[in-house]
């Protein structure tokens, strides 16, 4: 982690090509068109219903959405390229170069609420920006399961970390860290599930986190937390790319595991109370949907990730001793997952 | 409204009274047990569950909650009184006279989501702060009904009309229109229900209106919009107290002309989606969720303002021609309900 660049190689290095856009935007339209295909494969039974939209300000996208299926009791998948005359306060905090310059914003989201109780609800997004003189990538991919199975967490984070060790050692380690701290409900003092990986603000410049610091808010940014040397626009895509085409092999498995598991209303009502904490974290506490409401956005489109039913319960504790109970201790806590072996039985 | 008081008068008469915090702290109790009886009564089966809390950094309340009654599916009225060393930034940039100051912050609120999709959820809180040199009241009452009944908004609006014309003829224009302004979900474009009444920030200088310029957003403040005489801080209290007092004969009315009209899945299924509007609502925009979660809260007294069973759906319009269009077209906009008369047959 060294080989720093001289100045003038790596601001070449960081400039984006000339087809940058037209490259990412093909991307992740194809993205959204693999991703659909293989969960259509997988419900067998519902499949998805497009919309395309246009957004006054300029831009639009494709939103597809699939009801009452098989494995999907809803699951939506979003495709949107907009653009615009100024980013949000929210954002221009954090890149304050692109203050006073148009923006463009491209991305792929989904999120799927499985009927049964024991398959996890999974969010992905990949996202990417460039305004005025700055760019960059962002997102990431988060299992929230209802019951607690470790090899199922195990085997999302392997196939993670399989696609950022192809990319950066460092990538793995600090971008699951960002995951946890990131899908974190403070007022409940909750992880959202397992995690995955999150990253934001990838621009090539070497600083690969900037999330609160891992040892407390109190510490300031530490050098020792995510710096590595540039890393190149192409290097980028090139990750988010492997990053987008690990998900079905992430998932899959773990629906096909689960789906013929028998479940009754205790599993069912347990599973409506738990997405209730999915609709808060996304109300909030998450960045695409305060980013999309704050710029005009398609309302139907970015609330397609709440759940089609909800339960809150006042003052609801898991009985000790139960699976339920285990979801809180073990799961919504920062687990090493990637390193998790079963048990020798 | 031009007999203003000379400076020294006016200093006087702003000043709260050295037993301030006792007798609101009072009021608020007495409130949230009259209100308590009273829907106990109403319902007839379920009866009202009691926490009692303490914070940490100062205060404490007691929530009571009650579930499956014969009217109300779910209703939680909640007090509390906290204090502590600073407030959050969302208060101090409407105070900032109370920077670097203490608070102390006392308030009762309820929210109730009846099962019968015919009578309307309700919502109620009225709140004082002190902060070193400056005190005020705030809060409300407002109504959401799922089914148009002309005859329920008029009710409500000509009831909190007459507990604010004994105080001041200016409060309920103000006020209706402040609620109008508040209780609107800017993402959707629609009205959170038919209103009631909104204030806040009344600190007895006169100015009764803060929120943005009813000709819009572009529009400076105007000294036409909610001007008056100096308020003394007795003359707030008693105010507050008419308007609290004025909740059941405002409310039950409704709910008896409501509870035995007969349902079926479509009316349940349409108060189900309606619902998630009001989640939506107390997440993303309501200012004492955001303060609860904000000052370090009881996240469950928070949050016992959400509905026990809610749904979503994609892309979800209502049948031209029905009650439910009805709803949309006439019930989410501003209408001066105070005003309505029934049709002669």
């Amino acid at each position: 982690m060294t080989a720093f660049s001289t100045p003038e190689t790596t601001t070449l290095k960081l400039m984006p090509p000339s087809e940058s856009k037209a490259r990412v935007s093909q991307f992740m339209r194809q993205l959204q068109d693999t991703i659909c295909q293989g969960l259509e494969q997988l419900d067998g039974v519902a499949t998805f219903k497009e919309d395309s939209w246009e957004r006054v300000e300029g831009g639009g996208g494709r939103s597809r959405v699939m009801r009452d299926g098989a494995v999907f009791e809803q699951g939506g998948v979003g495709f949107s390229e907009v653009w615009g005359e100024n980013l949000p306060p929210s954002i221009l905090t954090q890149r304050p170069e692109a203050a006073g310059h148009g923006f463009y914003a491209i991305g792929t989201s989904m999120v799927l609420h499985p009927r049964n109780p024991y398959i996890p609800t999974v969010h992905l997004n990949y996202r990417y920006f460039e305004a005025g003189p700055v760019w960059w990538f962002g997102g990431g991919l988060d299992l929230t399961p209802y019951y607690p199975f470790s090899e199922d967490a195990a085997h999302l984070h392997r196939t993670l970390k399989q696609a950022c060790d192809a990319n950066h050692p460092d990538y793995y380690p600090v971008f699951k860290h960002w995951c946890d701290e990131y899908f974190y409900l403070k007022h409940r003092q909750e992880m959202r599930g397992v995690g995955g990986i999150f990253f934001d603000y990838q621009d090539g410049q070497g600083l690969l986190y900037r999330g609160p610091h891992p040892e407390g808010e109190a510490a300031s940014y530490s050098s020792k937390v995510g710096e590595v040397e540039p890393r190149s626009w192409e290097q980028l895509f090139a990750f988010v790319q492997d990053c987008g085409n690990a998900f079905l092999p992430a998932y899959v498995p773990i629906v096909e595991r689960r789906r013929e598991m028998e479940y009754g209303d205790r599993e069912r009502n347990f599973q409506l109370y738990r997405r209730g904490r999915y609709v808060e974290f996304n109300l909030v506490y998450d960045r695409g949907t305060i980013f999309g409401l704050q710029t005009n956005g398609r309302t139907e489109s970015i609330l397609m990730s709440l759940p089609p039913l909800v339960r809150w319960e006042y003052g609801y504790k898991p009985e000790p001793n139960t699976p339920e109970a285990q979801l809180y201790e073990v799961f919504l806590k920062p687990q090493d997952w990637a390193k998790w072996t079963p048990a020798s039985s």
